[in-house]
């Protein structure tokens, strides 16, 4: 990516997408300003011309994740049908836009929570794993989804396995439309792997 | 667990277990032998009496949950029987070492591969993927699991739940007998419900 983009070239966009990859590479706590500049291929200064600081870059590629996960919450299909239904619709759109994402979501997964703005990360996640949680006590409610297991303890070891694809899966390098058609699919493969694991099991029905 | 040991009362075994604490919070690469002292309330010397280097730390650590790891494949009931039924064993046991172990194993899972010693634990740590890949693989051979889930792909979203679960299983305090065996309770229960989502799916059957 670096090597990509010219130095003068960079946008608020491009300088995110090579701080993420810093972030995920060295920790956040880990990064300083000079690694980001390095990394960049430009000045300090000329990082500062772009943003305020390391915080503003953690802010924008967490709520990038958050912002897709929120959306998927809000699209027709996780709002429309029964709970079990509307489930499976947010347990694809997750996946898919983990995929798509992956870097940003990356990032929102392995935030610790030492500054303000990891702690506020922390918390819009929390948001977002409370909807989870909701979701499914209605579709155990509805009887879409076993009684036997508490809705809080399903929600967190099927969002651990969901969650657990960012630290294996790897994009096919950017590459023409059908390249780009081949990774959809691979990710719609993805989600359906998950979905029969997670509502069917692995013992054969 | 600092406070609890005297100063001069450090063994191998209490250093690892302060070490493997910094580790976790502050990330292998972020820290330093100062930090070690600092957490464990002793002189950079005297850490070095008990140990040679960060890495002999981070390799013991990880070895604990390596070893143990690899025991539950040594036991037993996971030698025994159908391979499905060896994998169940196999799943139980994990869990079980994880909330044993829970920082040695999260410190295990964390291991990015920027040292040696941490490639050599990530190459421990596939070694131990390749065995649980190969019983996946024979449970669905001989029926026991589907066959329309890659072997490959459920071994990874399965032990990606597994793994997810030290991101927020917090142990209770040490306690008296009592306590301990309602602790492994708690660690069975989860150990069943891994394995019912794993196994049955979260629709009814």
């Amino acid at each position: 990516m670096t090597a990509a983009v010219k130095r003068d070239a960079y946008t608020p966009e491009s300088l995110l997408s090579v701080a993420v990859g810093v972030f995920n590479e060295r920790g956040y706590d880990g990064t300083s300003m000079e690694h980001l500049a390095r990394a960049a291929g430009i000045s300090k200064s000329s990082i500062y011309h772009h943003v305020s600081s390391k915080e503003e870059l953690l802010r924008r590629a967490v709520s990038r994740a958050l912002d897709g996960l929120f959306g998927v919450l809000d699209e027709e299909g996780a709002r429309a049908g029964t709970a079990t239904e509307r489930l499976e619709y947010v347990v694809r759109g997750t996946v898919a836009l983990l995929v798509a994402e992956l870097p940003y979501v990356t990032l929102l997964l392995r935030v610790r929570g030492n500054t303000d703005a990891e702690r506020w990360a922390m918390e819009r996640r929390r948001d977002f794993d409370h909807r989870l949680a909701d979701l499914v006590q209605a579709a155990v409610t509805e009887g879409g989804l076993r009684a036997d297991l508490s809705p809080r303890l399903a929600t967190r070891l099927l969002y651990g396995m969901i969650n657990s694809i960012v630290e294996w899966y790897r994009p096919a390098d950017d590459g023409d439309a059908d390249a780009r058609e081949r990774e959809r699919e691979r990710a719609k493969d993805l989600a359906d792997a998950v979905l029969h694991l997670a509502f069917d099991g692995l013992r054969p029905r």
